[in-house]
C-alpha cells in the first residue's frame, strides 16, 4: 500500500518527474496536489492548460517513449493531446471484452480517424479469469469483443490480457508486476503486445 | 447482443426518452448520434450544453427518481450537473476495492464537499469473485477499499457488490440482471444498497 505521498518537484528548469522503481519517469496531476482529497475542479480549458504544461515544462530529459494514459472516451483530454503533439506515433486502444464497452471504443476509433492520428491497434484487457484453485476459465467480462471490433473496424488486434489478481496487488504496493510475476500468463500476453508495438514503430521509422 | 440501434426521438414537445424493459426511461448522447462510430469531439462547453438540454428538453413525464450516471473523476460533467440541478438529493460514489481507485474517490468526495452537495455514501463494486466451479473466493481487484475509505472520510458505507459473470452477460443482451438472476449474491447486495438509499431519502424528506 502506498503510504507516502509522491510529489513532482517544481525546480528552476521546470517540473521534475517522479522516478518509478524501473527508472520510468512519471508525471501526474496527482503529484502536484497538496493532498489526496484535493479535488480538481477544472473545466476543459484549465485541463488543456495543465496538459500543455506537462508537455512543455516537465524536465523529461532524453526519452525512448512518451506514453500518455488517457481516460476512456473522446473528451477534452485526448483532443488536447492530439492537437498539441504534432507527430504522434500512434494510439493504443484498450477495451474490455464486453459489448457495451465496445461502443466507447468504436467512437474513440472514429475520433482518431477524424483527427488523422495513426492507430497502432486494439488491446483487450480483463480478458477471462483462470481460477487459481481449480483451473477453470471464466469469461467474467464477456469474450472476444476486442477481436470482433478489430475485424469490424479493420484495425490490428494486438492481443488480450487475462485477469491476474497479482497485477492489482502489485500495483497497490507499487511493485512492477511484469518483473515480480514474469511467469504470469498476463505478463506473457503483455510482452507479446509489446513486441507488436515495437514492430509497428520499427516499420514506421523505416 | 444489442443489434439494432436505439434512438431517442426528437418530438415537438422535446426529446422522447428510450424506454427500457422495466419501463425505465433513459436518455444518452449515444441515442442521438447517427452511428456507433460517430465520435463526440466536444470540448467542455458543448458537453455542458448537451447536459443542459438533457435536463430541460427531455419529455421525462412524472419521475420517481432521476439518476445521472457520470464518468469517474471530477471533470466537466459532474461540475455541470451539480451546478445545473439546484436541489440534488445526494451523490452515490462507486469504487473498486483497489487502493489506486480510492485516490479518485477521495478527490470526488472532496469535490462534492466543495460544491456542498450531500453524499449518500460509498458503494464498493467488483468486490471479490466466487469461482462457480469450486466455490473459492478471490479478491481479484483487492479487498476492503470501500469500507476503509468510508471510515477515513467519515462517509456511510452502503455495501459491496461481488463480481457475477451473469451481470455482464445480461447487460450485453439488454436483459435486467436483477430480475433474471434475483438469486445472485450480487443482486442481494444491490438490493441491500437500494434499501439504504431509500432510508436516506425518507429521512431527508421528513
Amino acid at each position: 500500500m502506498r503510504k507516502e505521498k509522491l510529489t513532482a518537484e517544481p525546480a528552476e528548469e521546470g517540473i521534475v518527474p517522479v522516478e518509478g522503481p524501473l527508472g520510468i519517469k512519471i508525471v501526474s496531476i496527482d503529484f502536484l496536489l497538496p493532498s489526496d482529497e484535493t479535488p480538481v475542479i477544472w473545466r476543459g480549458p484549465m485541463k488543456a492548460n495543465a496538459i500543455r504544461q506537462f508537455l512543455a515544462d516537465v524536465v523529461w530529459g532524453d526519452l525512448d517513449f512518451l506514453l500518455v494514459d488517457l481516460p476512456p472516451g473522446t473528451g477534452d483530454e485526448p483532443l488536447s493531446i492530439m492537437q498539441l503533439i504534432p507527430d504522434i506515433d500512434g494510439v493504443l486502444m484498450v477495451t474490455t471484452p464486453s459489448e457495451v464497452s465496445q461502443i466507447v471504443v468504436k467512437r474513440a476509433v472514429g475520433f482518431t480517424r477524424e483527427l488523422q492520428v495513426p492507430l497502432i491497434g486494439i488491446i483487450e484487457n480483463m480478458s477471462g479469469f483462470v481460477c487459481p484453485k481449480c483451473g477453470t476459465e471464466f469469461d467474467i467480462f464477456g469474450a472476444g469483443g476486442g477481436q470482433r471490433i478489430s475485424e469490424e473496424l479493420n484495425v490490428p488486434f494486438l492481443g488480450k490480457i487475462p485477469i491476474d489478481q497479482k497485477l492489482c496487488e502489485d500495483s497497490d504496493r507499487g511493485i512492477p508486476f511484469v518483473i515480480q510475476h514474469a511467469e504470469s500468463p498476463a505478463v506473457k500476453a503483455l510482452m507479446g503486445i509489446v513486441d507488436k508495438i515495437e514492430d509497428y514503430l520499427r516499420n514506421r521509422k523505416s
